[in-house]
Protein backbone atom coordinates (compact mmCIF):
# COMPACT_ATOMS: atom_id res chain seq x y z
CA UNK A 1 0.00 0.00 0.00
CA UNK A 2 1.01 3.35 -0.68
CA UNK A 3 1.36 5.81 2.11
CA UNK A 4 -0.03 9.43 1.38
CA UNK A 5 2.17 12.24 2.36
CA UNK A 6 -0.60 15.19 2.99
CA UNK A 7 0.47 18.56 3.12
CA UNK A 8 0.03 18.99 6.72
CA UNK A 9 2.28 16.16 7.05
CA UNK A 10 4.31 17.83 5.09
CA UNK A 11 4.06 21.25 7.46
CA UNK A 12 4.96 19.47 10.27
CA UNK A 13 8.13 17.51 8.72
CA UNK A 14 9.48 20.94 7.63
CA UNK A 15 9.03 22.05 11.22
CA UNK A 16 11.41 18.98 12.40
CA UNK A 17 13.92 19.54 9.44
CA UNK A 18 14.33 23.24 10.24
CA UNK A 19 14.90 22.05 14.09
CA UNK A 20 17.12 19.70 13.05
CA UNK A 21 19.65 21.65 10.41
CA UNK A 22 21.80 23.61 12.85
CA UNK A 23 23.79 25.47 10.42
CA UNK A 24 23.32 28.53 7.87
CA UNK A 25 23.57 28.53 4.73
CA UNK A 26 23.50 30.96 1.96
CA UNK A 27 22.10 29.28 -0.94
CA UNK A 28 19.99 26.35 -1.91
CA UNK A 29 20.13 23.93 -4.57
CA UNK A 30 16.89 21.35 -5.10
CA UNK A 31 16.77 18.15 -7.06
CA UNK A 32 13.81 19.00 -10.03
CA UNK A 33 11.16 18.01 -9.75
CA UNK A 34 11.09 16.02 -6.41
CA UNK A 35 12.43 18.60 -4.10
CA UNK A 36 11.24 21.82 -5.69
CA UNK A 37 8.10 22.71 -3.46
CA UNK A 38 10.45 22.00 -0.29
CA UNK A 39 13.03 24.27 -1.53
CA UNK A 40 10.51 27.10 -2.12
CA UNK A 41 8.91 26.46 1.15
CA UNK A 42 12.92 26.23 3.12
CA UNK A 43 13.99 29.11 0.87
CA UNK A 44 11.34 31.53 2.10
CA UNK A 45 11.27 30.14 5.83
CA UNK A 46 15.55 30.71 5.83
CA UNK A 47 15.17 34.34 3.31
CA UNK A 48 17.53 32.72 1.11
CA UNK A 49 16.68 34.48 -2.06
CA UNK A 50 19.02 31.98 -3.74
CA UNK A 51 17.33 28.62 -4.74
CA UNK A 52 18.39 26.92 -7.65
CA UNK A 53 17.53 23.49 -9.14
CA UNK A 54 19.61 20.99 -11.19
CA UNK A 55 18.26 18.98 -13.51
CA UNK A 56 18.55 14.95 -13.30
CA UNK A 57 17.51 12.52 -15.79
CA UNK A 58 17.48 8.74 -14.75
CA UNK A 59 17.91 6.14 -18.12
CA UNK A 60 17.95 2.68 -18.79
CA UNK A 61 21.16 0.91 -20.67
CA UNK A 62 21.79 -2.49 -21.60
CA UNK A 63 25.26 -1.55 -22.13
CA UNK A 64 26.18 0.27 -18.97
CA UNK A 65 23.31 -0.37 -16.03
CA UNK A 66 21.64 2.25 -14.65
CA UNK A 67 22.47 5.74 -15.57
CA UNK A 68 21.87 9.25 -14.20
CA UNK A 69 22.74 12.57 -15.79
CA UNK A 70 23.07 15.23 -14.16
CA UNK A 71 22.73 18.86 -16.07
CA UNK A 72 21.40 22.43 -15.68
CA UNK A 73 24.42 22.69 -12.74
CA UNK A 74 23.35 25.85 -11.40
CA UNK A 75 26.12 29.22 -11.44
CA UNK A 76 25.99 29.56 -7.05
CA UNK A 77 27.17 33.29 -7.30
CA UNK A 78 29.07 33.74 -4.43
CA UNK A 79 27.59 31.00 -2.38
CA UNK A 80 30.23 29.18 0.21
CA UNK A 81 27.68 27.13 2.57
CA UNK A 82 25.15 25.39 0.20
CA UNK A 83 22.13 23.32 1.17
CA UNK A 84 21.21 20.54 -1.20
CA UNK A 85 17.58 19.81 -0.93
CA UNK A 86 15.09 16.40 -2.11
CA UNK A 87 12.04 14.89 -1.23
CA UNK A 88 13.64 11.40 -0.68
CA UNK A 89 16.76 9.62 -1.18
CA UNK A 90 16.31 6.03 -1.62
CA UNK A 91 18.53 4.12 -3.51
CA UNK A 92 20.83 7.20 -3.48
CA UNK A 93 22.61 7.41 -6.82
CA UNK A 94 21.07 10.26 -8.40
CA UNK A 95 21.91 12.31 -4.90
CA UNK A 96 25.51 10.67 -4.61
CA UNK A 97 26.16 12.15 -8.70
CA UNK A 98 24.80 15.19 -8.15
CA UNK A 99 26.91 15.48 -5.21
CA UNK A 100 30.10 14.68 -7.33
CA UNK A 101 29.20 17.07 -9.45
CA UNK A 102 28.72 19.53 -7.49
CA UNK A 103 31.89 19.51 -5.05
CA UNK A 104 33.74 18.92 -8.16
CA UNK A 105 32.57 22.16 -9.63
CA UNK A 106 33.06 24.19 -6.80
CA UNK A 107 35.66 23.10 -4.66
CA UNK A 108 36.18 25.37 -2.04
CA UNK A 109 31.96 25.15 -1.25
CA UNK A 110 30.71 23.58 1.42
CA UNK A 111 28.01 21.32 0.74
CA UNK A 112 24.91 19.59 3.22
CA UNK A 113 22.04 17.94 2.21
CA UNK A 114 18.34 17.10 3.83
CA UNK A 115 15.37 15.60 2.79
CA UNK A 116 12.35 14.46 4.07
CA UNK A 117 12.34 10.78 3.41
CA UNK A 118 15.32 8.28 3.85
CA UNK A 119 16.00 5.01 3.06
CA UNK A 120 18.83 3.49 5.38
CA UNK A 121 19.90 1.06 2.35
CA UNK A 122 20.49 4.32 0.43
CA UNK A 123 24.47 5.02 -1.36
CA UNK A 124 24.57 7.91 0.39
CA UNK A 125 23.78 9.24 3.89
CA UNK A 126 22.26 12.71 4.32
CA UNK A 127 23.11 15.30 6.73
CA UNK A 128 19.22 15.25 7.67
CA UNK A 129 16.47 13.54 7.18
CA UNK A 130 13.09 13.52 9.17
CA UNK A 131 11.50 9.90 8.11
CA UNK A 132 12.67 6.69 7.12
CA UNK A 133 11.17 5.53 4.20
CA UNK A 134 8.87 2.33 4.53
CA UNK A 135 6.66 2.03 1.57
CA UNK A 136 6.25 3.57 -1.62
CA UNK A 137 4.79 7.87 -0.78
CA UNK A 138 2.15 9.53 -2.94
CA UNK A 139 3.37 12.71 -2.49
CA UNK A 140 0.91 15.74 -2.02
CA UNK A 141 1.82 17.31 -5.07
CA UNK A 142 1.72 14.84 -7.10
CA UNK A 143 -1.68 13.61 -6.12
CA UNK A 144 -3.89 16.47 -4.95
CA UNK A 145 -4.05 18.25 -8.27
CA UNK A 146 -5.45 15.34 -9.83
CA UNK A 147 -7.80 14.44 -6.64
CA UNK A 148 -9.15 17.92 -7.35
CA UNK A 149 -9.71 17.27 -11.08
CA UNK A 150 -11.60 14.02 -10.50
CA UNK A 151 -13.64 15.50 -7.74
CA UNK A 152 -12.52 13.72 -5.25
CA UNK B 1 -5.12 44.21 4.62
CA UNK B 2 -2.94 41.31 2.58
CA UNK B 3 -4.87 38.19 1.23
CA UNK B 4 -4.11 35.15 2.34
CA UNK B 5 -3.33 32.69 0.24
CA UNK B 6 -3.77 29.05 1.91
CA UNK B 7 -3.24 25.55 -0.01
CA UNK B 8 -6.21 24.77 -0.69
CA UNK B 9 -6.98 27.60 -2.86
CA UNK B 10 -4.20 27.40 -4.77
CA UNK B 11 -5.42 23.72 -5.70
CA UNK B 12 -8.79 24.70 -6.97
CA UNK B 13 -6.52 27.42 -8.94
CA UNK B 14 -4.28 25.21 -10.15
CA UNK B 15 -7.64 23.45 -11.14
CA UNK B 16 -9.01 26.79 -13.25
CA UNK B 17 -5.55 26.72 -14.65
CA UNK B 18 -5.32 23.63 -15.86
CA UNK B 19 -8.74 24.19 -17.90
CA UNK B 20 -7.78 27.45 -19.38
CA UNK B 21 -4.21 25.86 -20.37
CA UNK B 22 -5.50 24.50 -23.96
CA UNK B 23 -2.03 24.08 -25.22
CA UNK B 24 -0.01 21.11 -24.86
CA UNK B 25 4.09 21.63 -23.57
CA UNK B 26 6.99 19.80 -23.04
CA UNK B 27 9.35 21.27 -20.56
CA UNK B 28 7.99 24.23 -18.18
CA UNK B 29 10.35 26.71 -16.70
CA UNK B 30 9.77 28.42 -13.43
CA UNK B 31 10.80 31.85 -11.49
CA UNK B 32 12.70 31.17 -8.24
CA UNK B 33 11.68 31.54 -6.01
CA UNK B 34 7.88 32.24 -6.79
CA UNK B 35 6.88 29.99 -9.52
CA UNK B 36 8.66 26.68 -8.33
CA UNK B 37 5.40 25.26 -5.96
CA UNK B 38 3.66 25.51 -8.84
CA UNK B 39 6.10 24.14 -11.41
CA UNK B 40 6.68 21.15 -9.25
CA UNK B 41 2.69 20.81 -9.44
CA UNK B 42 2.04 21.47 -12.83
CA UNK B 43 4.88 19.02 -13.82
CA UNK B 44 4.06 16.35 -12.11
CA UNK B 45 0.13 16.78 -13.20
CA UNK B 46 1.31 17.15 -17.09
CA UNK B 47 3.64 14.67 -16.64
CA UNK B 48 5.81 16.99 -17.78
CA UNK B 49 9.72 15.41 -16.27
CA UNK B 50 11.64 18.50 -17.86
CA UNK B 51 11.26 21.34 -15.20
CA UNK B 52 13.91 24.14 -15.28
CA UNK B 53 13.95 27.19 -13.40
CA UNK B 54 16.01 30.32 -14.20
CA UNK B 55 17.12 32.69 -11.53
CA UNK B 56 16.40 36.41 -11.46
CA UNK B 57 17.59 39.34 -8.85
CA UNK B 58 16.34 42.81 -8.57
CA UNK B 59 18.26 45.68 -7.37
CA UNK B 60 17.64 49.18 -7.17
CA UNK B 61 20.70 51.12 -8.97
CA UNK B 62 20.55 54.96 -8.95
CA UNK B 63 22.45 55.51 -11.87
CA UNK B 64 20.45 53.05 -13.54
CA UNK B 65 16.81 52.78 -12.54
CA UNK B 66 15.59 49.45 -11.24
CA UNK B 67 17.39 46.38 -12.96
CA UNK B 68 16.60 42.90 -13.40
CA UNK B 69 19.28 40.59 -13.19
CA UNK B 70 18.72 37.12 -14.61
CA UNK B 71 21.10 34.33 -14.44
CA UNK B 72 21.39 30.17 -14.88
CA UNK B 73 19.22 30.07 -17.60
CA UNK B 74 18.25 26.90 -18.38
CA UNK B 75 19.73 24.47 -20.94
CA UNK B 76 16.24 22.90 -22.63
CA UNK B 77 17.45 20.06 -24.22
CA UNK B 78 14.51 19.68 -27.36
CA UNK B 79 11.74 21.20 -25.74
CA UNK B 80 9.98 23.03 -28.75
CA UNK B 81 6.92 24.29 -26.80
CA UNK B 82 7.72 25.31 -23.30
CA UNK B 83 5.24 26.92 -20.34
CA UNK B 84 6.51 29.46 -18.17
CA UNK B 85 5.04 30.00 -14.75
CA UNK B 86 4.81 32.51 -12.23
CA UNK B 87 3.32 32.89 -9.18
CA UNK B 88 2.15 36.16 -10.01
CA UNK B 89 2.98 39.28 -12.30
CA UNK B 90 3.01 42.40 -10.74
CA UNK B 91 4.81 45.16 -12.79
CA UNK B 92 5.64 42.70 -15.35
CA UNK B 93 9.48 43.91 -15.48
CA UNK B 94 10.87 40.81 -14.64
CA UNK B 95 8.90 38.65 -16.95
CA UNK B 96 9.25 40.42 -19.75
CA UNK B 97 13.34 40.89 -19.17
CA UNK B 98 12.89 36.76 -18.67
CA UNK B 99 10.82 36.50 -21.71
CA UNK B 100 13.36 38.77 -23.87
CA UNK B 101 15.79 36.35 -22.49
CA UNK B 102 14.50 32.92 -23.44
CA UNK B 103 12.89 34.53 -26.58
CA UNK B 104 16.29 35.64 -27.61
CA UNK B 105 18.57 32.31 -26.67
CA UNK B 106 16.05 30.13 -28.13
CA UNK B 107 14.42 31.77 -31.32
CA UNK B 108 12.82 28.19 -32.46
CA UNK B 109 10.80 27.82 -29.31
CA UNK B 110 7.54 28.92 -28.50
CA UNK B 111 6.70 30.14 -25.03
CA UNK B 112 3.72 31.02 -23.18
CA UNK B 113 3.07 32.02 -19.67
CA UNK B 114 0.62 31.25 -17.15
CA UNK B 115 0.54 32.46 -13.98
CA UNK B 116 -1.63 32.57 -10.68
CA UNK B 117 -2.29 36.37 -10.44
CA UNK B 118 -1.77 38.99 -12.69
CA UNK B 119 -2.09 42.68 -12.34
CA UNK B 120 -3.70 44.70 -15.44
CA UNK B 121 -0.90 47.07 -14.97
CA UNK B 122 1.67 45.28 -15.30
CA UNK B 123 3.75 45.67 -18.53
CA UNK B 124 3.31 42.31 -19.67
CA UNK B 125 0.41 39.99 -20.46
CA UNK B 126 0.57 36.31 -19.36
CA UNK B 127 -1.40 34.14 -21.61
CA UNK B 128 -3.59 32.50 -18.79
CA UNK B 129 -4.29 33.35 -15.28
CA UNK B 130 -6.69 32.68 -12.65
CA UNK B 131 -7.19 35.96 -10.55
CA UNK B 132 -6.47 39.78 -10.36
CA UNK B 133 -3.95 40.59 -7.54
CA UNK B 134 -5.88 43.54 -5.64
CA UNK B 135 -4.08 43.37 -2.46
CA UNK B 136 -0.80 41.87 -1.00
CA UNK B 137 -0.50 38.01 -1.42
CA UNK B 138 0.42 36.29 1.15
CA UNK B 139 1.49 32.56 -0.34
CA UNK B 140 0.98 29.71 1.69
CA UNK B 141 4.59 28.55 1.12
CA UNK B 142 5.84 31.77 2.80
CA UNK B 143 3.54 31.67 5.73
CA UNK B 144 2.67 28.40 6.94
CA UNK B 145 6.28 27.05 7.94
CA UNK B 146 6.42 30.06 10.10
CA UNK B 147 2.93 29.84 11.59
CA UNK B 148 3.85 26.00 12.16
CA UNK B 149 6.74 26.99 14.13
CA UNK B 150 5.24 29.59 15.98
CA UNK B 151 2.50 27.34 16.86
CA UNK B 152 -0.61 28.79 15.36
Amino acid sequence: MPYYYSYSEYLSDCHKLTDLIDEQFDAIITLSRGGMTLGHTMGEFYDIREVYTINTIGYNDKQKLDEVKIFNIPDIKNAKNILILDDIIDSGDTMREVMEIMRSHYQDVTFKIAVLFYKPTASIDPDWYVQEAKAWIDFFWTEDLKKVKNGI
